[in-house]
């Protein structure tokens, strides 16, 4: 029996904290065809409302802390602001959303980061062996597109601030499982890129063969390497392709896969 | 072949604001058995917050107001910082807990408040005969109970701070097309009360057989009114019973039946 695909969309916080970049970004997310689930990132507006309240952005080791007070302050503004505004926007498009944090029905669980160098507080690492896969599918196969807030929970009832990447990447590697998948990741960049000053440089396919040589040429580089790292774990775990690019409209940018 | 049942729980800010009377009865909500639903109200943080953002309370004839920023506080605070809260703190005492806002997949539909005297803004009004009852049934029928916290939307895709009395009994009604529904509001005293100074003044029943006499003879008066009314209208609807206490262990307090 073939099976179903779903597309992982991850944006980030930069396309939040745009009005105008978002809007675009939903279009182009409510064009998309068949099964979809879209996880967010938070943005700046965490960053000003915690300002606000006057909760000091707290850093060791120029890392940043998640106190108690900051995931409460995470937790309204990814899981309460950001998901319903992105809910609403889409039902506008037509487009039946249904919001979500990893933290409803245990979804996405995960552990507090355990402490090495760094206590980075209410911070989780996701068990993506654990996601509720079950409820998801009821969600997908109910013809719902699924809008991620990156909030999870851990086994005591603990809410952790998560990266968006990872929950993207914990879900599309889940969700292959049962569906093709792929997972496409939104970039300020049209894709990665051979030579970091010419947008028209884009590598179309990276895979486990010419990554070597594209790392020890220098092409790729710095912060662009765990990403790539990432996306090829993704890859052996069962996601069909992961995709970085700047547009949902076609499939544009760079294809991690296995060939 | 018999229906199963449903209980629709409406806890308010008042226990909200209070780590203490919450976690009381989440205790009592948790051990309820059986199909069950949790609205809960807002409470002051959101007061707070809007304060520390420096967003002022508008009021006109004494009412207040929704504009644009305030139902972005509330959609933060209630669909994200109090539901997930709650959310979490149920999945501590063992409950398989969900939280939506009426807004995800437009399971509570509602209409922009219409202006007649007053433009409250951006306040809804429930769309009863158009909820979801589908997503909702789905959630339940999976063994999950639900969080709601009271945020809807409308056709357009424009969140609306809702009153959470409404959403509990429009949720109530409608599905008790499905279920056998018993709407619970929690309340700050034991009941409705025959004598307000003296709480073992409970009325034990209300129908529409001795509601007149209460009225005329003044026990039941002012604000109980509208809350009665409406309890009345909901058993009227197909809603098996409302009940008014202040705890979940007993069926305890006032209960509004056909009789």
């Amino acid at each position: 029996m073939s099976r179903d695909s779903v597309k992982v969309v991850k944006i980030g916080g930069h396309v939040v904290d745009s009005t105008e970049g978002l809007d675009k970004l939903l279009d182009e997310f409510a064009a998309l065809e068949g099964n979809k689930i879209l996880v967010h990132g938070g943005g700046k507006i965490a960053t000003n409302i915690s300002a606000a309240l006057g909760i000091e952005a707290k850093m060791v080791e120029g890392r940043r802390i998640t106190d108690a007070a900051t995931v409460e302050v995470v937790t309204m503004v990814y899981a309460g602001g950001i998901n319903k505004s992105i809910v609403a926007k889409l039902q506008r498009r037509g487009v039946a959303a249904w919001g979500i944090c990893g933290a409803d029905a245990q979804i996405i669980p995960a552990i507090k980061r355990p402490v090495k160098d760094i206590d980075y507080g209410f911070v989780g690492d996701v068990l993506t062996d654990s996601i509720n896969n079950q409820a998801l599918q009821m969600l997908i196969g109910s013809g719902y597109s699924v809008v991620v807030a990156p909030i999870t929970v851990d086994a005591e009832g603990q809410l952790l601030n998560t990266n968006a990447d990872t929950i993207a990447q914990s879900v599309a590697v889940a969700m292959s499982k049962i569906y093709d998948v792929e997972l496409i990741y939104l970039f300020e960049k049209s894709g990665v890129l051979a030579d970091i000053a010419d947008d028209n440089s884009v590598i179309k396919l990276i895979s486990h063969e010419n990554y070597p040589q594209l790392k020890s040429s220098g092409k790729i580089f710095d912060g662009m390497i765990p990403k790539i790292d990432n996306a090829l774990l993704a890859v052996d775990s069962g996601v069909t392709g992961v995709r970085i690019c700047n547009t949902l409209r076609v499939d544009a940018g760079t294809l991690i896969a296995k060939i």
